[in-house]
């Protein structure tokens, strides 16, 4: 499970940054990935990237604001020149149906490949899938944004392979069902429970990605105890107030959200062209006190999360 | 007077090329510029050439495809941050004011500048531009679609200043009124006409610009005499068949039409994936016989027209 950023700018593009756009990866689901806002330019950044967009299977917007959204016409227009490039799922607030129907009316657009269209509101989503679970709240913004919480599914142990091999059980099917928790009948008649020959479980990671918002509670929420928390900041210390009219966070109010969340790690991005890399690393630096485990999302940065 | 293209793919952007998007430029006139289309990333590609959207005065859309078109939205947003940015007018065939009003309403876009849209048809556009007329014919495409026809105003001939000398007259405010045209009246009570010291008009400049199009009568009226046509060639040579399925232009076809205009210069864009540069100067040569004048258009590519 990997994050890439695909654009960590605020508002608008820089030379060196594009607009919000979030990829999260699944290396152990061929490379399928979900995106997390579609800014202008995130079909460009993709290319750059070297992903396809076949591989891709949801998307979650999580405002309307322009710099997250008027790249998903594009890309899902693209999408069509994708061989294979099954159902897409795109999920965002109320407004999100208007918006891509008459943008597809408008300028003729057809896909091949079935669209589904979800209007979310705060609480689980019922995306379906096996391996992750959704869950979206409301933030405090100037237009209604939410964030994501990705919990990644319980998985089962590892199969403890010295005490089968000491129960003289060889590899096969039988394996496959102890793995899933199925408790087997063996050829002796004996029954072996699942639990006796499978580890426990280990626990699914967490990642919290948020839309822009100001520091509320929902965000502490959505983040707590978190693998990752992706929060925005895209003002520096010491300009609350501002950001607080803008309905924006610092990057103290980023860090402070983490350390009241217990995450383990925190990426800021959504950062205002007024920074160049100098001033974002000061910035960063201060913050350390507050949380420790912070650093500033760029455009193509990887995250690599481990599994427990 | 000079074009820089900064989007030449079709349909898709690619490592190499971005979607459709040509800036005409105007370094006569403090480097004010005009775009035609407006393809997603357009924004960035202005960026990257240096290109300040407080400079971009006016927009003309060929047609409502997304490739020509979903970089507008982003376009028109960014300028805002803009300082000095004034009036912009976008011009786009029927449809357009439909495409931005709900994109804008959805998305909760503010602009700081006036903003007019003008949905065109056929004829002569009233701009109310000093310099530049602008006539626009409908093509043949799969939906609406326009070409544009430029034609710089007739500029006054330049001031014969070895005649005036000869007459005894000094350089002053009479000679900014004899080269607008007008006769005056000297000090010794004789009248001037500007005609006698004045040399003759020079004609304007002509830049025709095409969008999507398969071969039309239209294309050839727009391009008449022009210095330089910009005509699309999705397909190669020998491709005329699919090129009519899905409304385009083959090479051959491009060049028939700039021969048929008697159009000084062609540049060709809107080129297809399918061919890399190899494939395309290839395909260029082989119809220099058809109108030796030819070139392939690439991103940044600058043309030059200058003054006749």
């Amino acid at each position: 499970m990997k994050l890439i950023f695909l654009g960590t700018s605020a508002g608008r593009p820089t030379v060196a940054r594009n607009v919000t756009a979030i990829a999260l990866i699944f290396p152990e689901h061929q490379h399928r990935f979900w995106l997390f806002d579609a800014g202008e330019g995130t079909q460009h950044q993709l290319l750059r990237a070297k992903m396809k967009l076949n591989k891709l299977e949801r998307i979650f917007i999580t405002h309307l604001h322009g710099d997250h959204l008027y790249g998903l016409p594009g890309l899902l227009s693209s999408r069509t020149y994708f061989e294979g490039a099954g159902k897409l799922h795109v999920y965002g607030p109320p407004g999100l149906r208007a918006y891509l129907e008459c943008v597809m009316l408008q300028s003729g657009a057809h896909l091949n490949y079935e669209l589904e269209i979800t209007e979310i509101e705060a609480g689980p989503i019922a995306t379906g899938d096996e391996d992750f679970a959704v869950e979206a709240d409301e933030l405090v913004h100037r237009i209604r944004s939410f964030g994501y919480r990705i919990v990644e599914r319980q998985r089962s142990g590892p199969l403890q392979l010295d005490l089968l091999a000491q129960r003289g059980i060889r590899p096969g099917p039988l394996y496959g069902r102890l793995k899933r928790g199925e408790d087997v009948v063996l050829e002796n008649g004996e029954t072996l429970r699942a639990s006796e020959v499978v580890g426990p479980p280990a626990p699914g990671r967490i990642v919290a990605i948020l839309g822009d918002t100001s520091p509320c509670e929902a965000a502490v929420r959505l983040a707590k105890d978190a693998d990752l928390l992706v929060h925005e900041a895209t003002f520096g210390t010491g300009m609350e107030e501002k950001a607080a009219d803008y309905g924006h966070s610092t990057i103290l109010q980023a860090a402070q959200a983490a350390s009241l969340a217990k995450a383990k790690r925190l990426a800021v991005t959504h950062i205002s062209a007024r920074y160049d890399e100098q001033a974002l690393a000061q910035q960063i630096s201060e913050v350390r006190d507050v949380f420790p485990n912070i650093e500033a999302a760029f455009d193509f940065l990887e995250l690599i999360l481990p599994p427990h």
